[in-house]
């Protein structure tokens, strides 16, 4: 087991090393999506039926599931799943509605009045990969926010596996959140499909969800077109805020469940204290220990080589660096309450924060019912996760009356002047003649 | 002056043709922007006097305007312009502040505490282009949400003129704002120097601000990097919704003062009404009347030809037109104040509404406090304007107790076995072991 990289007390340049991500390149397979986007703008179904064949090898009779196969899907799940899903949707939901917007309205001076309205995006499309372990948890992360959001629209595209089928779990989740229609299209020509529309699917407003990198490549390309997307996709990270009286233990099954979710996967930890050594000695020999037992531990070997530890002695240097890499799960697990406390207080830039020792990252991922689409590679310190906000817009109204309008007048027409606008000048002089 | 071009009852492909923008095309200059920024990336200021000298034909001393700059230009903006701009502040300042949020908290189970905590946006860089009329009101409607939202560092760049000066009207502005720094930088080296930092410039996390096409495509391409920007950039629009008992010199001095924008602005009306052939004749007079005393009238022509009126019978068309335009500028002016207040709750796309006789768009552009930075090109489906909100992320916390933990415990193990992330539901085990 390859030990995590020490650094003490980064600063600077060592500082930008230690918070450099894993490279990814999704651009090298930009000419190949833009040929898929452009073949299902042109052709429809035709290149989505096509595409099925060639990637995912099947022939498929129709696009949209039916309703039989939310049927079969219904069966298929078992009770405990069932149950766990009901739960998570729960928690989901009353996150999600507390983030509800209702607008302001506020008259700024006599007769001119102004507002915010909060409307939902119409359409929007949700992608979920496919593949042996299929991800119906982002159905339930994405799906119920917009419905709380009150989209009009939402579809939801997945890859069919051999048998043209989808995964029961996803169909239910979908089925139970009230998503519209669930098309089997996976990869770029999905993306397209979502942000062209064909004779079978259509064209939505906002894309959102995970995917590989044809599935990132295909949303960064449309969303130069009029099709927004939910954020910029990169590989999962955890950092972990710890001090030599925190449970090394609970510490390595949390890096543990970040690496497991790929070998480009970032697990990371800052640990404060001035006596390091035999905590990190512990902590690895937890990480060997844990992982040892796990099926996909050839894979978590990897993604750990890449993984570091910071060491400082004060709270203020890593909260310094917590908010310098800007991790997209930030676990803050101290041992110490107080110190947790003052240490979420210092944080700027996270995704999502896990406060204690009781707050694994396993939770949000599923059931806590906080959102777990975040910003990755450093994006947190401008964006923020999915959430209801995600799923509506916000239009300015105003309204003024003659008077009002009269007050504002000379402003208006003296900046309009000075920017040399006139036409802008007289829209306003035009309503008050013979005034 | 040439005819507004008519379409009746717009539906399906004619309703297509009506909607469509004058294209853009900033992607020709790609291959240069992309040696720019590259440039500015490996040499910093050197790279921007460089430029300074090669675009704006000046040799600076230095890139900051200096504080006697300052001092010279708060002399130099005459007292009218400074009254203007501080009423125009003053109401910008009132709307932009009830849009401050606090954020949640619920607890969705006993011991399962989630809450959304809003951080501010710690670095953020807005661009002012410069030119002979410069956009002073850009600076409020960006600096002023900045401050209010509590961003740490706001900085500004523009690019100076032949003498190495900004615009007098440009630095008074970002000084009232309290902007930290205004540095004499412009085009796609700004950009460049905003999203990596130079020597004299510090890299930012988020950049503000309007351009010209090196600008807009520069943006484009930091934005692959880490580096946010506000909303994808277009030429400006406006769109009418009339009625034959519209005032038609009030609806005339509307579209002029959108296509006094530029060549590309689109000006474009929505009429209801049986007879709406004299109404348009007096439009088209009033267009004629009003345009020949511009100075600006070549430029304002040539953008009324691609400008477009369609004629429809009913209100829901009507609505249904301008949310399938999604305009940056949406005038109801109707003549009926009942018959305005059905169609804003009718729209759910668009990015500004400006409601009745006398509210025209050059209020919301300049002093009545609403945002004049706006979703154009249909991004109004999915996109809000700036707002406070810009400035802002929202960062999801949760802390949980053991007993709150075992509650999600089964959930969120069974969730995990079924997406096959043995590690994830071991971060759970691990911490409930013996329980």
């Amino acid at each position: 087991m390859a030990c995590l990289q020490r650094f003490d007390d980064p600063k600077g340049k060592e500082l930008d090393l230690f918070c450099t991500r894993n490279p990814i390149d999704s651009s090298s397979v930009a000419p190949q999506v833009a040929k898929i986007l452009a073949a299902v703008e042109a052709e429809g179904d035709a290149a989505l039926y096509a595409y099925s064949k060639r990637f995912d090898g099947v022939v498929l009779s129709s696009l949209a599931v039916s309703l039989e196969e939310f049927e079969e899907a219904r069966e298929a799940v078992g009770p405990e799943l069932k149950e766990a899903i009901h739960l998570a949707k729960t928690n989901i939901r009353a996150f999600h509605e507390a983030q509800r917007s209702s607008g302001e309205e506020v008259e700024v001076m006599e007769g001119v009045t102004l507002k915010r309205k909060v409307v939902p995006i119409r359409r929007v499309g949700l992608y979920i990969p496919g593949g042996t372990a299929p991800l119906f948890s982002t159905v339930l992360m994405l799906a119920l926010p917009a419905k709380i959001a009150g989209c009009r629209e939402i579809v939801l595209c997945t890859p069919p596996n051999r048998e043209g089928k989808v995964h029961p779990a996803i169909l239910y989740a979908a089925e139970l959140c009230s998503v519209d229609a669930v098309y089997k299209v996976g990869g770029a020509q999905a993306i397209g499909a979502l942000a062209y529309g064909t004779e079978t699917i259509g064209r939505v407003d906002k894309i959102f969800g995970p995917g590989n990198r044809f599935v990132t490549e295909a949303k960064t390309q449309v969303a130069q077109g009029t099709c927004a997307i939910d954020m910029p996709a990169g590989p999962s990270e955890v950092m972990v805020v710890a001090t030599t009286r925190s449970n090394s233990a609970f510490v390595a099954s949390d890096l543990l469940s970040q690496a497991e979710h790929g070998p480009d996967s970032q697990a990371m930890v800052v640990l404060i204290g001035s006596d390091p050594d035999r905590w990190i000695e512990e902590l690895e020999e937890q990480l060997e220990r844990q992982c040892s037992v796990l099926k996909r531990s050839g894979y978590v070997k990897q993604s750990l080589e890449a993984s570091r530890i910071a060491v400082v002695q004060e709270v203020e240097e890593a909260a310094f660096i917590a908010n310098a890499y800007a991790a997209e799960h930030l676990i803050i697990n101290t041992g110490d309450r107080v110190l947790d406390d003052s240490l979420v207080d210092l944080i700027e830039s996270a995704g999502s924060i896990f406060v204690g020792p009781y707050s694994p990252e396993s939770a949000g991922d599923y059931a806590s019912g906080t959102n777990h689409t975040l910003p990755t590679g450093g994006w947190a310190r401008s964006m923020s996760g999915v959430s209801t906000d995600s799923f509506v817009k916000k239009i300015t109204i105003q309204e003024l009356t003659k008077d009002g309008l009269k007050r504002l007048a000379s402003s208006v027409m003296t900046m309009a002047a000075h920017e040399e606008l006139e036409a802008h000048g007289n829209a306003v002089g035009m309503r008050l003649e013979g005034e």
